[in-house]
């Protein structure tokens, strides 16, 4: 009997590899977070991860330009380090291309990170260059992170209050999946000023990422639709809590904390979107009018 | 007027792309070695580095096991910091599966990995899983080196000579290039016996290898075609030039230290292979006959 990698999803694949991996001892966090927890020596420690877009799968080159390719490829990396309360600070690109494609167009892939680069204080030092059949662009990242404060999925406690960043749903729709703002300053704001117990950046969809949180932390997340800040392309709940590459902020703050959080970061809206109710991994949803219901664990699926 | 990829070549792209990076005091070295060398304070210098393997372009499915595939894209980015005269400590896979692939073949992959990873004391950390039309694998890899000690490839001077590790040629035809052993005792032997100049790990031919030296050092090496180590798949000294993925290592070291370079470390032999022979980039083959015959910058062509 034969099983296919469609058939197993992406999250039983990445379990089945995680138990089979290698460790060390200077691995403070390895698979399966935003990013691996390194020690290095010295106050900092090592943040480690890795993004990768693949034309058809992420993108194609008719809808999305080149540029926005470029700067997505490091923004969704620097994302994730904003995610463990870190500070991105090198990067290295490989990148696959088809033999017959346009210098022009390469250009523009490599100004988009370039600009992205700057903005956010990464050097680009390194990568591959390399023939495929369709567009591939990986990043790889390393950040900064103070030791022992990086902010892992697997702490959320029972009386958590849960927020979000930005509005949610419709980045594909909208392009906006290739021009997001990763939420590096207000992580690092919120880095400062509360205590954050988890914290996620969403990729996969809302309702695919509270999962995450609720398996590693071993707890139930109870989100109110009502409260969900849906955005203007998105339209309904359904979007917002299916709809992937939003790139804001899942975060789990202590009940006594969440006063602390403002309603905005500069313009940046921050939304209490539920609570961790219960200890066992779960989500659910409360309806408009009260009814509890189960949320699946679905969103972008990449297979 | 639109050029291609494929009419600029890929060390055209890569010097193209090199210039417009930015720059950060932290970097010592950036694009253009095997390996950045970063600064992050301590005793010990980051090295950072990645190589991507495609289907198709590196290898097919049909002709490679997995395991192989597996093991190549670790091994040759552990070569690659065992050419700066590191050691390898951590590393993260971006992988891109088609939709159909069968699990057993991913498995497979995975092995192939965590051999590479165990033998060479790498800790797998991270990384990502997504659908792609071929298979993809993209690996970054992070070493350590004492700080000021990595080996680049712009310190060859004139009255080096000239070494490689191993026999050269026939890689891909004789399948070593998905079962190498990375160079990387023996890269440690040298670092800590012999002061070496410059070093490279040779993986698109020796011939283009040795202009990544002539290049970056600005000098121009002279080879003598009689002494090279030519592999029995290989048979002829063209091969041994122009065939890629040998994955050995190419390095310059002082005259009066030459001596000091055993014929072999361990069970691999090193073989004296020429000399730095002026100043300007050049490479330059002695014929049997003596005749001295300029050595043109081919090899494994990406595009």
């Amino acid at each position: 009997m034969s099983v296919t990698v469609a058939e197993l999803g992406e999250v039983q694949l990445i379990e089945r590899l995680r138990c089979r991996m290698p460790r060390a001892a200077s691995v403070r966090v390895g698979i399966g977070d935003d990013a691996a927890v390194l020690r290095w020596g010295g106050r900092d420690e090592l943040l480690f991860a890795s993004d990768m877009l693949i034309e058809g799968t992420h993108f194609t080159r008719r809808t999305t330009p080149a540029q926005g390719i470029g700067w997505k490829a490091l923004a969704c990396n620097i994302s994730d380090i904003a995610a463990m309360g870190g500070v991105p600070r090198f990067a290295v690109v490989s990148i696959g291309l088809p033999r017959g494609i346009r210098l022009s167009w390469v250009d523009g892939l490599y100004r988009g990170l370039r600009r992205c680069a700057r903005r956010y204080g990464v050097a680009l030092v390194g990568g591959d260059t390399v023939r495929a059949p369709c567009v591939v662009v990986d990043v790889a990242i390393l950040g900064r992170v103070p030791a022992g404060r990086a902010v892992l999925r697997r702490r959320a406690r029972v009386g958590d209050r849960l927020f979000v960043t930005g509005r949610l749903g419709g980045s594909l729709a909208s392009g906006r999946h290739a021009r997001f703002t990763p939420r590096l300053r207000e992580a690092q704001w919120l880095m400062r000023h509360v205590p954050v117990h988890a914290m996620i950046d969403l990729s996969d969809g809302l309702a695919s990422d509270l999962w995450q949180i609720a398996r590693a932390s071993r707890v139930t997340l109870r989100i109110d639709a009502a409260s969900l800040p849906v955005s203007r392309t998105a339209r309904t709940v359904r979007h917002a809590l299916m709809d992937g590459e939003d790139f804001e902020l899942l975060f789990a703050v202590a009940a006594h904390a969440a006063g602390g959080v403002p309603r905005a970061i500069g313009r940046v809206p921050v939304t209490a979107i539920g609570v961790v109710a219960a200890r066992g991994a779960a989500v659910q949803l409360v309806n408009r009018d009260g009814r509890i219901q189960p949320l699946i664990p679905t969103g972008f699926k990449h297979f």
